[in-house]
């Protein structure tokens, strides 16, 4: 018998059933650094031990989407193996900061399943948990995956669907333990905008752009032990339809998120993602551009020095986003947006700042 | 006089001459994100300081073939600087673990010596040795190189062949100290397989398939601080035969490694190489798959919780493996095979776990 | 109001200002081996902490160069975003060493302002400072850039031109507190050549070539987090005069740095750089070479064991440098020729050493 690991088909999941996944990981200063050199991320609280310290952490955290693309790795090979789509994710939330050090693993739960009317494939809804070295959970979210069926005429299970939340209610946003803005040294972190100078509704265009090359998203691809098979070989996707060497979708949310910084510099954390939807593949060659819309704003329950803006971020390829570009007449998409994602960020308030 | 380093020639080489090679290299947690980002090993006992202190070490040791290309960097500018061809390594042992914060450095011993017939060249066989820095030896190997003579006139020494074992023999295996697989968790390894689910003649095709770029085959030789110049020098290289930048040989034992982490997850350690032939050159562009075939099993000497399997594992270039290219016909090599590599790997019993 | 960053024009520079620019960096082990993969860095103070120790350090210093790149990166959203042309830079000063785990800030003063004839451009001249978490200065330098102007109607400011040193003053070379080369093996360092053995006057090729691609140069810039755009937006810089992105001038430097191992091995420590040009751009592709002319030797003020060669560095493309590429006619400069840089090494002293 074959000892390669098969993955999952759709007849496979079972509501309820618990997936603890393979590889434990520590995340290091060396994956911070990799991370930086992938992205040039300029946020200082993820940059510098002294900034996160003014701001009450022990020391710089890891930057929440690194430790994403790490805990959404590991489910890949028990989740998404035989997966035709990533349909969508929900309902993520970053739950306790990782620093250098810290030990991250991953379990999933399946909590929903309906078989498609082909009867060939199947979407598969799981909560996937990413819990440190102490069992405290970092990172929880729920994601959908169209998933093949192995045999066809295996019977359709019960058709379960989770209901999920449009998104997460900023009264469930969980900040880093001591963290608090009092001191926040908004010249250091490189930007005057606070949380107040933010309104409902207002456009930033991010203005830079970054082109992306192979060695660069299979570097960090790997990095997060994402072992998907269509970002690494080109052998194979010659034969595909694209002919290339498909992007890892992480790779442009950290890439929008790098590219933030020019308007949201000071928004230092990711507590939460909406939701987010890769509307089309991105190559290598392709260069990245943003702009953000901000959707909310939110006090945060237990902390009066900062508050949450929902933004939501726009990427294209190869197209730069002084226009806004996004559905066409109120209902296409602009061909050139490649991610449309939405979260909760958090950021000083300026009332309290000195 | 040039100050630069003009290596060392077939005639500047004496029996039982020692070489203490520079640069001595602490290897860092930066050095196993970046091992992490060009290969992509999933292997538990190096990803997780936590799983490696349930198997008994203090922390995630440092992949043994990081270990092995860092040592091996150092003696090219002494050995292998004026080199025709790289013609074999045998009984390659590691020795102790090597953590993230040691130092290591190398020296070697010429044990063999033989000129060519043709009077312009000759073989030299160095025994080479990694020592950390409380002077405790990590690796131990054989290897032998062709090496011009700068003065064809130079007389012949007299030859000397050392006798070298066809495979290390498996009472020489030495596990790091402390080791134990008792409570292995499997799950969190990745793979249902122990030692005894493997046979003999067993052959496993390991599936996946992964590209190299330019950038990142130049990175990895350049952090194992091995300066070949056949690796980063295009404008040299154009008019080479190939007219390309050559692989480092290493580079492929590290992608045949991580891709056979499927089929082979639990096979932890490198406890030994048997010897290896890099049997055709490879470019960037090329897609490396493997496969592998158990060549052999034994008990180990000092610890009941674990066994070895001698593996021989193939890397192709642009071919995949599931009809285990190999010699053709019994006798032609399969073109399509890169690295043929016969070594020891240690994996947890099942009988032990828990 | 945009709150993207709009830089700073001619007319926004005041003399006397102060610019305490983002973001603060901690660096680490991590950002010291991706330093190493990028150029392949052999020098033994840097390489290991054994080394290092046994010449009365702590552990291994932080390359000056990687230092040098991040101070300096920090500087260009407030300094040389609406630049022409960087210019130069001189009385480039290495105060402390930085270890892992420091974290470096940097700060400029505007000492120099001189608009052009043009009306439309000027030339600013900034003091910038690096400093660690203990407020310990550990580089200072001066650069000056010519910078547009927003309104050309803004009046002219008083011409004010710093007086710069031709070079650092040897007296004025501070060293790491307690280093001490009397202990030093230069078999460890891989090479034979002390400070006495290099003469004013001689010339070195460094012999070996380093071809650079877009993901190296690019992750390279991004670790710095040095923004100028140039370096990573191909699908602007298509419609530039070269078509292409051009190569952030330091990533020359370090690459000749390193190149220059070849010959100036026991050339441990930068102490200074006097002033350097990047006399014609660089894209990936271009292999580098690079030469070394020792201009002029120096005891140390403060420590007998070692001695200071003032070196100037030149770097090429896909030009060796056996012929010492340079002007031609003693007016015109060899096309080839892309640095031209002059500095101060440290170097162990024979007649002290072991």
């Amino acid at each position: 018998m074959s000892k390669t690991n098969p993955g999952n088909y759709f007849e496979d999941f079972k509501i309820g059933q618990v997936l603890d996944h393979a590889t434990p990981r520590t995340i290091t200063e060396g994956d911070v650094s990799l991370y930086t050199a992938l992205y040039g991320g300029r946020f200082a609280l993820q940059s510098a031990d002294s900034f996160a310290m003014e701001c009450g952490l022990e020391a710089a955290p890891v930057d929440d989407l690194l430790v994403f693309h790490i805990v959404f790795g590991k489910t890949v090979p028990d989740v998404s193996l035989n997966a035709v789509a990533n349909l969508g994710y929900a309902d993520v939330q970053f739950k306790a900061p990782v620093f250098p050090g810290d030990t991250v693993k991953t379990s999933s739960t399946v909590i929903g399943l309906k078989e498609n009317s082909n009867g060939k494939t199947g979407v598969v809804y799981v909560r996937s948990t990413g819990t440190n070295q102490m069992g405290a959970i970092v990172l929880d979210y729920v994601r959908w995956v169209m998933v093949r069926k192995k045999d066809e005429a295996a019977p359709a299970p019960e058709a379960v669907v989770p209901e999920l939340p449009d998104r997460v209610d900023p009264s469930q946003i969980s900040l880093p333990h001591g963290i608090d803005f009092s001191g926040y040294d908004s010249t250091l972190a490189g930007s005057p905008h606070f949380y107040e100078d933010y309104e409902v509704g207002e456009k930033i265009d991010h203005v830079d752009g970054m082109t992306i090359e192979e060695a660069e998203h299979m570097m960090a691809t790997r990095l997060y032990q994402n072992t998907a098979k269509v970002h690494f070989n080109q052998h194979q996707m010659q034969n595909d339809r694209f002919g290339r060497r498909l992007i890892y979708g992480g790779h442009i949310i950290s890439l929008a998120r790098a590219l933030s910084f020019n308007g949201l510099g000071n928004a230092q954390l990711i507590a939460a993602i909406n939701g987010g939807s890769h509307t089309a593949p991105t190559f290598a060659g392709h260069t990245i551009y943003a702009w953000s819309e901000i959707l909310e704003k939110s006090d945060l329950a237990d902390n009066p020095t900062g508050g949450a803006l929902r933004i939501r971020t726009i990427a294209t390829k190869d197209t730069p986003c002084e226009g806004f570009p996004d559905k066409q007449d109120g209902e296409k998409r602009d061909p050139a947006v490649v991610l449309d994602i939405d979260y909760w960020a958090v950021l000083p308030k300026r009332t309290i700042a000195v």
